[in-house]
Formats: C-alpha cells, structure tokens, sequence
C-alpha cells in the first residue's frame, strides 16, 4: 500500500493546446464523499449528465434529510443538456431526481427499466414536479444523444438487478463510466461479469472512470453462493420463524432469499413498505420471480407452522422508524418476537449506526431471539468491487486514463494506485475532486486546479433545498453542545431604566429549576451591566447585546465550564 | 452462534434461603454499554468495590464530556466500603476517581504501580480533591481487606502492562474477577497467558466474572508477534520519515514499537503531550526501558535524516485538537507532512470516529504521505479477548457459575453462550444487567430482577456532575435537529394590547435574514393570536404561550416542514 499525490498525476500530461477537441469532465458529487453521485461530459455545446443521487447527512449536518449536488453550472448551461444517464435504483444515485430536474430543463433521463419504475415511484412523493421523461435502455443499446455524444450501454453486476455501466462514444475517444459494480465469483472461484468490460476494451477505451468505495478493502469480496449457501445453512438449522432484515434495495439478494425460502417450502411475509413496494415493482418487471402462494400477509402467519415464516423485513441500520425496531419494540401488531425465533442480519453497518444497530440487536437478544449478523456469519457482501475486483474490471478496460471516481480522497487514491498496478502509467491517473474540470484531448488530458465549478454542499431538510447554510448548521451544532440562554431586558425608552427584573428562559444547557442560584446570580449580573448605561437615552443596541453576551457568558463559563449560546434581546418601550 | 434468555440463565439456582451465607454482586456500569465499568462484591457489612471507569458519550447525550457510574448506593453504605481494587491505568476504569472517591469516604484504592501513577498525575487535574490513600499491589499479593474478603491478585495480559484480575476468597467460595484482559500467542501459535488462570482455577473457583468487549468476534486475535514482524516490515521498506499513531494508553505496544526503532537504529520523538507522559510514567517504573540517546525532541527532528525518525503520535481517531490532527492541518510547528512520509495508524476506529478518520487520512494522503491502517494492513489487534481466548480462559479457570461482564446485552450474552460450550451448566450462565443484584450462596445463586440499585447515567458536563439530566439533552437534541425561535411579545399589562411589534431570534432553524417573507408571516400570525386575547386583563401566562406554541409551530411546519423548538416569551409592562 501507499498513496498517490495530487501532484504525481500531473495535472498536465500530454496535451497539446492546438487540439480544439476538447471532452471536459467533472464531478459534481461522489468525489470527497459517499453518496450524492453526480458528473457530467461535456464537448463545445453538448453535455450529458451520469447520475443524480443523494447523499444521507451524518452528525455533521444535524436535522438535514439529505445533501444533494450543486448544480448550478448546469443550470447556466441547460440549453446544453442532452440527456441524463442513471446507472441504477440507488437513492444516492437517483435521490437528488425530484429537485432538480426541473432547473435542468427537464432533459431526457436514459436508464433501465427497473430505476424507470423506482424514479417514478419516488417521484409520486413530489406531486408538484413536471412529468419526466424516460426512455428506456438496455444491455448494447446504441444511442446517439447529440452530434458529438454516443452512448453505448452494458450491463454489469450490481446488489440491484439492471445496473448499467456506459461506454461514451466522443470525437476525442472511447469513455467507460462503470459505477456501482463488482465482480462475482462462482463455486470454483472463477471470476464473471467482466465479459461485457472486455467486449468495450476491445474498441479501444481512451478514459475509464470507476468507483472506489471498496478500493481499500484488500482481496476479493465474498462470493454470493457462499453467502446463499450459509443462509440455506441457517434455513435448514432454524425451527422456529425467521426474520431477515436487509435494504429493501438489495434486490439481488432479496429475490435469491425468496427463491430459497421457495426451494424449502417457506412462506414470505414482508415488514416494511420499501421492501414490499420494491419487490413488487421487480416482480412486475420480472426480475424477481415468485411462485403464486409464496407470498402471504404479515397479518397471516399465524395460520402457518413456525417453520414455514420468512419474513424480510427493513431496518437492518437500526433505524427509529423502521420495521425491525418496532418488531424489537414490540409495536409491530402482527409479529412480535418470542424464543425460538431467529434474526438475520444480512447487512453491514453504516458507519455512524452502529449504536442503533446494536440496541436494536440487544433488545431482540432479550426478547430470546437467535441472532445472526455480518461479524459472526459470513451472511453479506457488499454490491462494490474490491481492490481485486477493480484490478479486474481496469485489465478487461485497458484504458489509456484512469479517473478514479466516487469516494474519499484516500479511497480514490488508493484506487489509482491499483490501476497503476494493473499498468496503467502513474501520470495518467487522474484523481480530482468535485468540481474540478478534467480536459481531455486525443493526446492528453489536463486539470485546471485553479478553477472548480460550484460543488458545495446543497442541504435539504424538509420544504427547504439549498436554505440551511452553513451559519444554521454551525448554529446547530453549538445548540446541540451546550444549549443556549435567551435573556430579555425590558428598557424605558426615554429613563433607559429597567423597567422589570429580566426573563430568562434556557434549554440545553442546565435544568433552571433545579439551578435557581444560577439564575438569580445571572440577573443580578445583568441588573448590573443594565445600570452602567448611560440613562435618559437609548444605548447602542448591538453594543449592550454584545456587553450581556460577553459578561454573561464568561460569568456562566466560571460557574459551570460550559458555554451556551447567549441571546440577548433588549425591548425599549 | 445464537442467543441467550435472561429467563433461561434462571434466575434461580440451588439456591436455599436457609444460607445465611451471601456474597451479593452488582455491577453499577459496564454492563450496558462499553465503559464506566465498575463492580461490587457485598458480603454482610463489608463491600469491596473493583474499578471506577467513565464512559465517552455517544451523539446520544451532546456535549457531554463522559458518564460515570451512579454510586448512590454505595455512598448510602460507605461504611460498609473495605476498598477499592483497580485492574488497570485505562480510562474506562480509572476515570470516575476524581469524582466519587470523596463521596465514598476515599476508602482504600489497591492497584499496580503504573495505574496509581497515571491516577495520581490525573488527581492533578481537580486540584480541590483530598488525597487518595493507594495501596500497592502485584502479583500473586494476598490482602485480607476485612473479616471475610480476602484479594489474590494475580498479572494477565492487556494492551497496557501492569494488569491485574483477582480472586476474591469469600465464606461462599472464591471468585474470580477478570477484565480486561487477552489471551497472546507465540509464533506456533501456542497461547500463553494463562498460567495464573490456571493457578487460580486449582483452587476452585465458585464464579468467574470475565469481560465481554470481543466476544462476539469469532475465532483468536492477531498475535502480538506478527503484529510487530508487520510493523517491522514496513520499517524496512520506509526510506522517509513515519509517524505511528495511537493511543497513548497501548502502552504495550508503544513499548515494543520504541525498541524496534532502536533495533533498526531509530530515533523516537514524542508528539501529544499524553504519549509524552504516559512514556515518561512507564519508564520511570522500568515497564519500557529507553536506551539513552533514543529520544530526541520533536523540535530537533531536523537534525536526523529522514530514515531515522519515528514520531509516536496521539490522535489516531482524528481528535480535532490531537496531535495527528495538527500534524495534518499543518498548525504542528516542528512536523509538516511532506510526500515521502508515511503515516501508520495502529489502531482500531471507535464506532462514531469514522468520518473524522477518514478526514484525517484524506488529508495526510493530500500532502504525499503513504498511509497504512488496520484496513489494509495487520498492524493493530485488541486488548481484548475474542471468542476462542475466552474460551481458553474459561477452561483454565473452570468455574461452577459464570457472569459476562463489560459489554452491551448481546456481547454477555454471546458470552456465555461461549461458557456454556466449555461445560458451564446453562442455568448457571447469568447475564445481569446494571443495577441487579446477583445473590451467590454456597449451593446456588438468586437474581431478583424487580429490585434494581440506582444505575442510571450520570453525566460530566463541565464542573457539574449529574446536573445534565433527561430534560437538557432532550433538549439539546431537538435544538440540533431543528432549531429554535424565540418570540417576544410586549403587551400592555392594563389594557392586554400590544406596545411592540413581536420580536423574533432564531437559531439553527433558517437564515432570518434571507427569509425576511416568512418572518413578516410570523409576525402578522402572532399579532393575529395576540389580537384575539380579551381586552383590559391579563391573560393567563401558560395559556397564551401555548397558543403561540401551537400556532407558530404549525404555520412554520406547514411552510416548512420543520418543527423549531418554539420559545414564547410574554412581557406585560
């Protein structure tokens, strides 16, 4: 191992300024993060977008639903704009569809006919955005977008069943842009799923951009017959009911658990909206395939022997809304866990959840239930390559650029790294941050590290998308620390006398009923800096806040080493 | 793998009330969570205590700078106290000390030289306390604290030398007190670790108390050997400088790393004050022995090439005011990375750090350096036991009744599913939680679980100790989520009509100043409610702020789809 510098690509290799072909990319989300999964190509007045996803707001960002991409640039340049591709169902790769279509002029959105439904479904919940339009691909489909643009698409395996990767036909050369995808493995250890990367690479493949999640984790990942194979083993050992609790996005795997519970004569029962929407949809399309009786309701199970119960279920993460926690708090009115059941786990946990997962997994322990997880099973694998995978997936590409693409720095750099292993040349690997504009030529490519594009973060959280900034955020983070104390003042406009004992009203910050020498001090305090002013005119607002902050707050920092916000607000009547 | 019940543990056993004869056990903290671990033993009127641990807080309790154990109990019967035994120098069992030892009437601590040191030098820190009264002990020490406890101790393995368990002989029988502590493993993979275990067990052991933190990890843990042969390849294939992070407290392994650089004819300097001092601690007491002329100062690292630097650093979990931390902001004076380094990060992530070690690592990796970490490299393992090494500590201790301490619900019962495998009778495995009380006579034991001590939280927030209670963090949490407006209304206390125009703070909810709209909104709205409120009397205080309450809040709910907290301040003048 080791790391790659910003410096060591070369912003510049190759290029000849003369070329007026110019492919520009640039990332708009997905490139210092997970999740919000945005970038585009442009050529003179062309540009096609990949994806437009969400990313899911960590501690840093509390109160925020989700972040989406900035897209700004775009939205100055819609006249451009010939289509967007989405490579699959994802919410961080679909997410940010219902708010920003519309600024983008509402260009045609290419896809599989799996995400068409899913975009669609989700797009119900936004019932004052413009009806999309989408056009449905398939594995090889050749589409022409623009003069300059040509799309070719493949399929690759993904944890969602259709995923697309793209090979983009440009004057300047043959682009492959393959996210999320890895590589699979069958009982022998025979690696597929490359067929179709080697079919692209044959036609030459000037810039590969490929997804870096897992680009850390060393080796191959589990195979999906192993991890099928151990579930069958838990199947076949369990006697009472089953509970199997993944993302209702892992289509992949939910369709093989059903075929399973089939093959030993379960029945399924689904907790959970996402999973029994989402399965339907698959259903329909085919996807997933389903025997007539396999499905029963969740209200039923207790017509059926305790052997015969699966029941997929959302809420791996521990989520507080989600079906599995009201199962473990017993809320859920059909299923209540008893001794003798058993809970999967087929999952992994999403760093920050680990808290939730594990009071979650605790509560059903004590409520008797065996339980099984990704830590002592080997019960799930992750939808993304491995550092083996990705060395794979760039051998069958053999491509002359490498441009590492969704996650952090280091994931990314780690990423070129293993390119440059599978002889990729180290100047020709390109890891550039969102909103800088990589410039290929037919003899080149370089970075502009000097100018980025706007990639900042867009919050939404509730009605608002773009309104809570960084002052909010900062604002809630101080709240959330400390707490705060609002102090009124209450003035005679013309005497500048205090005219009543000041209110004081605190929350997060200690309990004032219980601090009551606190407070009487505060106000002595404030009484105080109040009978400074000068009388008979009214003093300088900004000024005697910032006298009641300063004075308040050191004062409260003394008795309780703690500094809550101060709010002064000072009335004159 | 599977679970256990709290009923099937019985919550009886052989247990005859004629006994007299009872050894009462209740664990305060650690046996809901990881940390504030703290035991007692009770026997009549005599009560030996073992270790006072904090707890860092979780996002679940903001702001707050760590939990402690609730010593309610034991400060009602502080008379009854013979002692306070510590197993070791980390923080999760020493860092309640300074808190409670005056309010348990500073009995007696007994502990190793390098523990009484590192709580000696954190004493330091609350100048305001009374001495404490520690009593040396190592290994093999037999203490008799009172008429009916007598203490064996004897060394085991942990990641910080100097650990003790115990075996505390009793009327009932002798039990065994273990945490925390790991099982090593030579290069034939042959364990040691576990002769005094083995001692102990030949005189029979009644109940063993063993700690729970891996044991839901299958199999054994990485062996110290191979560890270092890593870490020494790597010092091999570097030519620059490196920098090792981590905890100041793996005073094991700093150890070992300091007489590999002097193996390979390296200097060491010190960057984080605790790495510093808890060096310092440990050589001074002869547990890590210094050639003269191997530590040089950070500020003269300039002075050695860059082969023969090692920095030991702190900060490994990307602590924003560590060491690590300023090494990769550039605000550390004497190191600025540069490409070339290498940076090693021999630790694990403590869930909920994830995000800021990724920022950390991205970062150094920004400016050139070459990063290994326990993802891609095997250069970090536990203090803990894993499965297989509980096991193996089961079986040389052998004891009639077992209780899994430190860990949350599902790890202790995990655990004593690993006892039951090593012949431990099923109903004698008790999984207990904080605050119940296990009753052990000589033929069996009782729990009653519908008496529990006081073991809720108690929170260090600044200089208050369990002045932070529910109502704050609730509050600090719905602050962080969404925010809060203040509304000020003046009215006249004669005639109830309104003098001013409302005045409206707000924080973390939206940027007022770019929603002039909605504040206008607001204000007309609250005009509106006050406008309805009878003439010429004061209305009833509670009730107007309700109105306020529930209205703003629904007005901004409906615009917005928040819900800021809504504080209503009325003054009638």
């Amino acid at each position: 191992m080791g790391t790659v510098l910003r410096a060591e690509h070369g912003k510049r290799a190759g290029f000849r300024e003369s070329a007026k072909d110019i492919v520009r990319f640039c990332g708009l989300g997905g490139l210092e993060e997970i999740g919000r999964n945005m970038s585009f190509f442009e050529y003179k007045d062309e540009i096609v977008i990949f994806d437009a996803g969400l990313e899911f707001a960590g501690e840093e960002n509390p109160g925020v639903d989700y972040i989406i991409p900035n897209t700004t640039y775009l939205e100055q340049n819609k006249h451009k704009i010939r289509g967007i591709v989405v490579t699959h169902a994802h919410y961080d790769h679909i997410g940010a569809i219902p708010h920003i279509m519309e600024k983008l002029g509402n260009p045609t959105i290419y896809t599989t006919p799996l995400a068409r439904e899913i975009i669609k479904k989700r797009q119900t919940d936004y019932p004052n955005t413009p009806p999309l339009d989408i056009e449905i691909v398939k594995n090889r489909d050749v589409i022409k977008v623009s003069d300059n643009f040509t799309l070719e698409f493949f399929n690759i395996i993904h944890s969602i069943p259709d995923s697309i990767s793209i090979m983009l036909k440009t004057p300047v050369g043959n682009f492959v842009y393959a996210t999320d995808v890895k590589v699979e493995y069958d009982a022998k250890g025979v690696e597929y799923g490359l067929d179709e990367f080697r079919r692209v690479g044959e036609q030459g493949i000037h810039g590969l951009f490929l997804e870096s999640t897992n680009a850390e984790v060393p080796g191959k990942s589990l195979s999906s017959e192993l991890i099928m194979d151990n579930i069958e083993d838990i199947f076949l050992k369990t006697k009472g009911r089953m509970v199997i609790a993944m993302f209702a996005s892992m289509l992949t795997r939910v369709g093989e658990v059903i075929t399973l519970a089939e093959k030993h004569g379960k029945k399924i029962a689904f907790s959970g909206l996402s999973m029994k929407t989402n399965v339907q949809i698959a259903q329909n399309l085919g996807y997933i395939k389903i025997k007539p009786g396999t499905i029963i309701q969740l209200a039923d199970i207790h017509k059926y022997k305790d052997d015969q119960i699966v029941i997929l279920s959302t809420g791996a993460q521990g989520e507080s809304n989600a079906s599995l926690m009201k199962i473990a708090t017993g809320e859920n009115r059909s299923f209540q866990t008893r001794p003798g059941d058993t809970i999967m786990f087929s999952s992994s946990i999403i760093p920050g959840n680990e808290r939730a997962v594990q009071t979650l997994k605790d509560s059903l322990a004590r409520q008797g239930a065996h339980i099984y997880h990704s830590k002592n099973s080997d019960i799930y694998s992750s939808g993304h390559a491995t550092a083996d995978e990705l060395k794979a997936i760039i051998k069958a590409v053999k491509p002359k650029y490498y441009v590492p693409i969704h996650g952090y720095y280091f994931m990314r750099s780690t990423n070129a790294l293993l390119a440059q292993e599978c002889g990729v040349l180290k100047e020709n690997t390109i890891v550039a941050d969102n909103g800088l504009v990589v410039e290929f030529s037919k003899t080149g490519f370089q970075v502009d590290f000097d100018h980025q594009l706007p990639a900042h973060y867009v919050m939404v959280d509730g009605l608002g998308v773009g309104d809570v900034g960084e002052i909010v955020m900062r604002d809630r983070k101080m709240l959330a620390e400390e707490g705060m104390v609002v102090i009124v003042a209450t003035l005679d406009k013309k005497t500048g006398t205090v005219i009543k004992s000041p209110d004081i009203v605190s929350r997060g910050f200690i309990y004032l009923k219980e601090n009551v020498n606190i407070v009487e001090d505060m106000r002595k305090k404030i009484k105080g800096i109040l009978a400074q002013m000068p009388a008979h005119k009214e003093v300088e607002m900004d000024y005697l806040k910032g006298l009641i902050r300063d004075q308040i707050g050191q004062f409260l920092y003394t008795k309780t080493k703690r500094r809550p916000m101060i709010l002064p607000v000072i009335i004159y009547v």
